[in-house]
């Protein structure tokens, strides 16, 4: 079937969208940043450039991180970060929700003409 | 304010986004694949690729080119062309509608945190 992919684009051109999102949950599920990353196949680099990028978009950060002793130390959301994954995926299931019956048409459109 | 930016992808991988869209409405209105992509900067090229490839993703063409003689030919949507922008800008429509007051919350958390 056919599916809506979206991301939610900010005035200052900043945006946020699936790869962020399942970032952060990988973050709040593994506890470490790089762990999370290596889920999606990113370098350690990569992965703390995007925790970056999203902790400079917002007014707080999303990702409290703390130094690596012994263990590389560790990662959690913080409160809006948690939130604003939670938006994300409300925003999300209305898009899925209310584009399901004009999806089926323009899929059958496309199959059929 | 934020907004969300998206596109319809099929199981085949192809997509329909707000680029493809655009240049079908500007098809309709100016009757011209060439003068439509002049409007958005586009080679001659660009512009017939772009439709080339809206034609063969459908069961159907979206657009029918008629051969240029004195004055260049035309092109019109075909009924499937219109029917496809038409849903579209509804499912757009449905999207803006049904995320505007989350996307206003996720707004704020982005200011304010």
């Amino acid at each position: 079937m056919a599916r809506v992919s979206f991301r939610i684009v900010f005035e200052d051109r900043t945006a946020l969208g699936p790869g962020k999102i399942e970032l952060l949950e990988r973050i709040a599920e593994l506890g470490s940043i790089s762990a999370a990353g290596r889920v999606f196949g990113m370098s350690y680099r990569r992965a703390w450039t995007l925790v970056d990028e999203l902790n400079t978009m917002f007014a707080v950060p999303l990702v409290h991180a703390t130094p690596g002793g012994t263990g590389g130390g560790g990662a959690r959301l913080t409160a809006l970060g948690e939130r604003i994954v939670r938006e994300y995926r409300e925003v999300e299931a209305t898009i899925h929700a209310g584009t399901a019956d004009a999806l089926a048409r323009i899929d059958a459109d496309k199959r059929t003409g």
